[in-house]
């Protein structure tokens, strides 16, 4: 057996609460390298050797290694256990105090003291496998002329235009976004600013004029409330606008000023031009950053975002730059949102391996990018299969199993080049069915879905091309969305990674009895599966789309199927 | 090279932050495997590739792993890192997305986003390498008759006695415990209670009138600060009297009580003789468990250490059962306490791996119950030196390199069966005197130093014997004690296993360019060594102890030397 293999901690992902009595334990090991593998456990307070054993199951399995999972449940919860590999004739026992051949006591166990209702691991329910719909709102629809308009809706955005967009225009497009099968509006920020994206707030607490101000938001909320749908707006905490009155009242007075803690200020007087002063990336003088440890700071952001929680009726949080601000700000913001309603989701965006931040206490989850670049690396044909999945694998093993129908998988926002612009518009139908189709929710960067195209910011963020909506495109969006109601398991399914031919990426979305299996084809040449019937199909060869059920045993070019067994 | 035994993450003991500028990062590669291992790392938003690079240190090596660790120091504090292994010719990278032989791009890193000042890992420097005292009060010393005391001072104690130690008794030993190199008075709870022990508390506000009331521990605490020393006081959250007119109020009132919510029941009436509600261990009905989640709770417990510390200047606080108490609370009082005292030490009672406690926003230390587990069975020879420092090393890699002067090494307490009686005194002494040269605290249960006898509870809680001190006693823990004031690698020095025989247990304490080298013979034979000038030396066999300077090559029978370099 590869002992170096062998990963275990008393904590993190390896050993965590999901509810009052039940402890989720997990055992890395090498890839193939055990037959089977068991976990012994007990009550801390009972002295006997009379252990319960649970067989473990081989969740994930990534170039390396293996990760097995058992749930554990005892009524007492205090828990104490080791672990059993078996390989073949071969056995060994892991322990807190490191591998053993035989006697095992229980003092040798690991131990999880007790579970404490304040670090049992949950989610808002509603959330898992939800579709997202980002809308950076001067872009997306303008109800009305406006004085501040300066471009044209078609012009290419450059960085100082304003195209109008607005509150009321999102209202008139709700139906729209139904249709497309979006569970959840996520808008960028809605704070007053003078910038057309306003990630530099000036006031947390009013709602910015040119969208329409505090009416129009609820407005628009009510609206999609009323639609059967969720909003999460965006929490810019990092930073704020150096024009905000709380940094021009440093400006002006200096260190006088009740508010020179709240930012890393380097000298004075305080130079707006000479910016010294830390800011947003290090280099954005009209961005200082905020000191987010500091606890006055921390009170007056928290308590923004609870604020028009609870007055708006807000279902959700997008926490921007959510890994350079504080722990300290986050834990305080999950425990009081969550008081302020108890179902709401908290997302950080994070492009990298974000597991300190998911612990149960900062956010519900994040932006996957990792899943971005594995799929836009294999669909571009520079993976195979085989490394897509092992990258799937490993990222996922960061991350508790709860949390895999919550993972934000998106192909695109408003920081990245548009995903047509990447891949082609072809390519990237596949890239959002297979990501509609995936484990996790789908974050849909509003014209996405209708091959719009964007280079860089500022080009990334032009203006919804409402005459790029054609019937066909609503065909296979608005038909896998149904897909999605009517079986459950595309929302709530375990993934499991199918082997598959060169350019195949298959997979399995499997809730209790009902599996279905996905079929990406993104090679230029027919692949072939065993006969299935197929309940949706796109082929951008022949440019269709149906939910017909189909006996299959091939796939074209650039096609996409999801099939159930015959 | 080994890639299975390859391991890092980005957070937990793996990377975090040491000051304002700086983290430390590790990395975990198969034992003996690689020739050298570097780090490189940049700035987060330098998009270049002029890297730093630094070279990393092998820290420790167990059976199975090296560990390797480097500090990296960023103005900007915004770091994105990945590791460069190397096998004589054979390189490969570790990186975010996994093993890399080349063209590693900056998005490939590992991201340490930013340094914000709440998460920078931080310790009161007073603490480390202190020798810690605890006193069980009740069996220490008597200042004068009481009318409470049922039992001779000289009794073996059942659970029921008490044989009236008091803080006033406690002053009149001052001089004896700093002549033993004392730093730090350990007590066991002070607060209001019924019981000889007082783990069940009736009133966290007020001190224990047997004891001596508040003025006596006022007293007290002034005493011991004017010799020079410091106090630790016990915090027991977990649980409370269930006469604590808190949980009388539930017996009473039933649920209508405003503090329901405080406990674990699980039926009204609640009734103590019933036992219907959740308990210390799962089993002892007058100590109901404290529901440690609720809010409510939390303030009513953390306020109550937060007055002491202020009223009375408390230095420290030792955790009961703080492996079962929740997380909140902890954070909760890791806060407020640093507010009352910034210089606070706050040590958890935790039996074994404690990592997920000491990660900055809870716990400084905790009790290193597995130190004692291993050099006990060294010294019985259940195990050699190899497998002891393997032992120690596996332990020691579940924590950051600054805790490792924290840590709290111990041989016994008022929960374990004395030392003494475990070893005999002989090697009692031998324990104690490595225990005392050991890295980390050193923690001595009143009475150990002298060998005292004693079973489970409540023969290890037996009163202190006055009568069993010595001249000779004093004279070899006086002069470690005397030694480590002198030579400060002792106290605050790097600790490297030595390379030894079968029963010599043998390690280096560096700091800087002292070095001091410790050799301790737990066998009944002579152990040679390469020539050294002894300057602490103490055999069994001769009963000697002195700190001469003297040239030696051989170390007798159960004997300890404390040498330095011809």
């Amino acid at each position: 057996m590869n002992r170096y293999a062998v990963y275990h901690m008393c904590g993190g992902t390896y050993a965590y609460a999901t509810d009052k009595n039940t402890i989720n334990v997990r055992i890395r090991t090498a890839k193939n390298d055990c037959t089977s593998v068991y976990v012994h456990y007990l009550n801390v307070y009972d002295h006997t050797s009379i252990r319960k054993i649970e067989k473990m199951d081989r969740i994930l399995t990534d170039e390396y290694f293996d990760m097995y999972e058992a749930e554990l449940m005892l009524r007492e919860r205090h828990f104490k256990y080791f672990f059993e590999l078996v390989k073949n004739d071969e056995r060994v026992f892991y322990t807190g105090d490191g591998f053993m051949e035989k006697d095992i006591a229980n003092e040798n166990s690991f131990f999880f003291p007790v579970i404490n209702d304040d670090e049992i691991y949950t989610y808002p329910k509603w959330a898992e496998g939800a579709l997202v719909y980002q809308i950076f709102i001067d872009r997306f629809n303008s109800s009305q002329p406006k004085s501040y308009i300066n471009a044209k809706w078609d012009k290419r955005p450059s960085r100082e235009d304003f195209f109008g967009g607005d509150f009321a225009g999102i209202i008139e497009k709700l139906d729209y976004m139904r249709s497309l099968g979006t569970d959840v509006i996520y808008l960028g920020p809605v704070f007053s600013s003078r910038t057309n994206h306003k990630y530099d707030i000036e006031d947390y607490y009013s709602i910015d004029e040119m969208f329409g101000d505090e009416q129009g938001l609820a407005g628009l909320v009510t609206a999609i409330h009323d639609k059967g749908m969720r909003i999460i707006l965006d929490c810019v905490f990092n930073h704020m606008s150096c024009y905000n009155p709380i940094f021009m009242d440093i400006v002006e007075k200096g260190q006088a000023s009740e508010y020179k803690d709240w930012f890393f200020i380097y000298d004075y007087p305080v130079e707006i031009g000479k910016s010294n002063y830390d800011t947003f990336a290090g280099c954005v003088p009209s961005m200082p950053r905020i000191n987010t440890a500091n606890e006055k700071a921390i009170d007056y952001l928290v308590d923004s975002a609870v604020y028009w929680t609870k007055k708006l009726g807000i279902d959700g949080w997008r926490l921007d730059v959510a890994d350079e601000v504080s722990v300290s700000l986050w834990k305080k913001f999950r425990k009081e949102i969550q008081k302020a309603n108890s179902e709401v989701l908290v997302i950080g965006e994070i492009w990298n391996d974000a597991a300190k931040w998911m612990n149960g206490d900062q956010m519900h989850t994040v932006t996957n990018y990792k899943y971005r670049k594995w799929l836009l690396d294999c669909i571009q044909g520079m993976i195979g299969p085989d490394k897509f999945w092992d990258r799937i694998s490993s990222n996922s093993m960061l991350y508790k199993t709860p949390s895999y129908g919550y993972l934000i998988n998106l192909l695109g926002s408003h920081d990245t080049v548009r995903l047509s612009s990447m891949i082609g518009i072809e390519k990237a139908r596949l890239a959002l069915l297979t990501t509609i189709a995936f484990q996790g929710m789908c974050l849909i960067y509003y014209g996405d879905e209708i091959g719009m195209e964007g280079a860089e910011d500022p080009d990334n963020r032009r203006t919804m091309q409402w005459d790029g909506i054609t019937s066909d495109m609503y065909d296979y969006i608005h038909e896998i969305s149904i897909l999605r109601n009517e079986y459950p398991a595309l929302k709530h399914g375990q993934l499991i990674p199918l082997k598959s031919d060169k350019k195949l990426l298959a997979f399995e979305r499997k809730l209790d009895d009902q599996i279905l299996e996905v079929y990406v084809n993104y090679s230029d040449e027919e692949c072939f599966i065993e006969k299935r019937n197929a309940i949706f199909m796109y082929s951008a060869e022949k440019n269709i789309s149906h939910t017909e059920k189909t006996g299959i045993d091939r796939i074209g070019p650039l096609a996409f199927a999801i099939c159930i067994k015959i």
